[in-house]
């Protein structure tokens, strides 16, 4: 069977029609879970109050082996009638937005405005309501499947969640496929995982009079042969691969030589291998960098250094054309009328891709905007709901192995 | 007779004795002067009140035409008896401390200590001293004297003050020498005058997602050619130039494309010559870098400009070896037992310097320390204050023609 054939066998099953009633009729509860999490506050490194609550939300879903791990994740398992083999069906706890943000949700008409209510909350509630679907509904999978609320997928938490579901997760062997629920939309399906690395680099130098001290190294140079140095990398345009400099400071005075001059750089690529070739080039480049100024200048009242931290480690992945996970994600988007779009994003999928599990970003459904930013909303009208959420609990299905579909 | 021939005759003369009984006797009132200036704060750009005490003090030891000009200066007449002639004795009213700075002088035995009180409300009050002095032991000098209280000496003031009294003070044209006391130390003679030229530069462009936009042309690149290109810039080693990038920043965001970058370069020499060379060399680097960073990557969303703002402009110059003014300045330190240096700085003399004007920063005496520190301090202790007061008083009388001493 074509993935095609499975979704529409899928939806033409009796099963699937009394599931997608059922989030019809539990669409008021779906919202008011919605409410309720996204109002607890969940910061980068924070996510403890709303991981507490989204346990027991898992609990009362009748999931079994309800737990958090050691990082923060919370999880359950819908046990499958296959050998153990396990689907992940993720979404993520935490935000962008800092403690102390007005997190309190504010409505006009189906649309809902709070920040983090659609990246990636909605998704959360979502969850709970395709498990209760799936029981109203009696549905069977061959696979387990592993609910999940994770931690630190946003900004510098660096999606430490996932990563120690793949590294240390007492699941980890079990694992054969990952969908993260994350943001509404369901058509940008995201099947290339933009792996990153970030890196603060402060150059530092023995500074002095910019008169008196003239000639002796300026950590200044050593910054601009730094940035220059790494404007000229040449990079492919497919694998997608980036850099630049994005931030610098430094210096105190007009008539000072600086003591300290830091950039932030951010590496990126959609190919392990690229970014792990464009990592070291630039590593090289800072050493040369402080070389050429010590080299350049007086050292007679102390050198040129480089201090290097590494503030974001993303792997870079694919789950590449023909891997069968990718057609049916398309397939079901299209059963809907969707367009199916196959994106490059970095998002809680880079970690599986970067092992070679097939992993997606799917959608959980509706219309959203302006997320990361204060205005953040998100539209439960049902109807364009309903027809997101029935597009991902398909991809789920087929993903997972619906009893009595072939797949 | 050679300088320090005159400097000796002047020491042998009656009149410089009872000068300096007077200089000794008034000791008292001197320091009394120093505190009540101190303590009228000045910082740069707001001299005002200052300017109006010292504007009386003038007025009151006798002067005449005494006034303030439209810059701020305040100044008299102590008038000779030549052909109108004159010779500039000032000193700066500004310091570089910002409004709300306690100025209150605390002392311990002859120890003062206030912000400012070396550099320069000493020398307003040395000068009104020397009034004092010349008219009690009734001397007569050939030129008319100028005593000024300048204002922008410091910093940004960039000698705005002598600036203004050499461009376009009514006096300007019967200039013949300057002599700005300034600071305790007597034995540092300032013969050359540094020049400078300072500029806040901001590369600005389109900015952009660090991924998504990669390929734009970044004004970050753009800085660091300018600042390479500034760095490996020749200059002589005499007359002394140097130049520095001293401060940047610019960006807002590690995820992000800058949209702004700006630097502060501070470019030095004791040549007009090499300065203006220097400078025009730095402008010729900012258009390249800019042209060079549009040449290297897309100005499709738009292009790297620099804007510059000139944020200081100080005149180079020299008061050269072999001019009389030098020799007589270190025949009178010299004859006071104290070893005499000629040095580079930047004062107000750099502007007489720079118009070919015979003119010097000579010491109003007296061990100081720490200027532009808030732990500045001064020591009145009699002996070697006057020891210093009487080594500029006979520099300024030796410049100025005193009556009956051949020059």
């Amino acid at each position: 069977m074509t993935a095609a054939e499975t979704i529409a066998a899928i939806r033409a099953d009796a099963r699937f029609a009394k599931a997608t009633e059922t989030l019809a009729a539990e669409h008021d509860r779906t919202v008011q879970d919605l409410i309720t999490l996204t109002e607890i506050p969940a910061p980068p490194f924070n996510e403890e109050k709303r991981a507490a609550a989204y346990l027991e939300m898992l609990r009362a879903h009748g999931l079994e082996e309800v737990e958090q791990d050691e990082i923060g994740n919370v999880m359950g398992i819908r046990r499958g009638f296959g050998n153990g083999d396990m689907l992940v069906v993720a979404a993520h706890l935490d935000t962008v937005f800092p403690a102390g943000t007005d997190v309190r949700v504010k409505r006009e008409g189906t649309k809902l405005m709070a920040p983090g209510i659609g990246d990636d909350t909605w998704s959360l509630a979502v969850n709970l309501a395709y498990l209760r679907a799936l029981d109203a509904a009696g549905i069977r999978t061959r696979h387990d499947i592993l609910f999940v609320g994770d931690v630190g997928e946003e900004g510098l938490g660096d999606l430490r969640g996932v990563r120690h579901l793949f590294d240390k997760g007492r699941h980890r062997g079990r694992i054969r496929a990952f969908l993260t629920v994350d943001s509404p939309q369901v058509e940008q399906i995201v099947s290339g995982g933009v792996g990153s690395r970030r890196y603060r680099v402060t150059f530092r130098g023995p500074g002095g009079h910019s008169y008196a001290a003239f000639g002796l190294v300026n950590p200044m140079y050593a910054m601009a042969e730094c940035a220059r140095g790494l404007a000229t990398v040449d990079v492919p345009k497919s694998p997608p691969t980036t850099h630049c400099v994005s931030v610098v400071s430094g210096g105190t005075s007009i008539n000072a030589i600086a003591n300290a001059v830091t950039i932030e750089v951010d590496l990126r690529s959609a190919s392990a291998a690229e970014l792990e070739k464009l990592d070291r080039r630039f590593l090289q480049i800072v050493d040369e960098a402080v070389a050429a100024e010590n080299a350049a200048r007086s050292t007679r009242a102390g050198v040129i250094t480089a201090e290097l931290a590494r503030v974001g480690d993303r792997p870079a992945g694919e789950t590449p054309a023909g891997t069968p996970i990718r057609d049916i994600a398309a397939a079901a988007v299209a059963a809907e009328g969707y367009k199916p779009h196959f994106e490059f994003s970095s998002t809680d999928a880079n970690v599986p891709m970067s092992l070679g599990i097939p992993a997606l970003k799917i959608g959980a459904g509706g219309r959203g905007g302006r997320a990361h930013s204060l205005d953040e909303w998100l539209d439960v009208e049902p109807t364009e709901v309903l027809r997101g959420m029935r597009t991902s609990l398909a991809t789920i299905l087929a993903v997972a192995g619906m009893e009595g579909i072939p797949g």
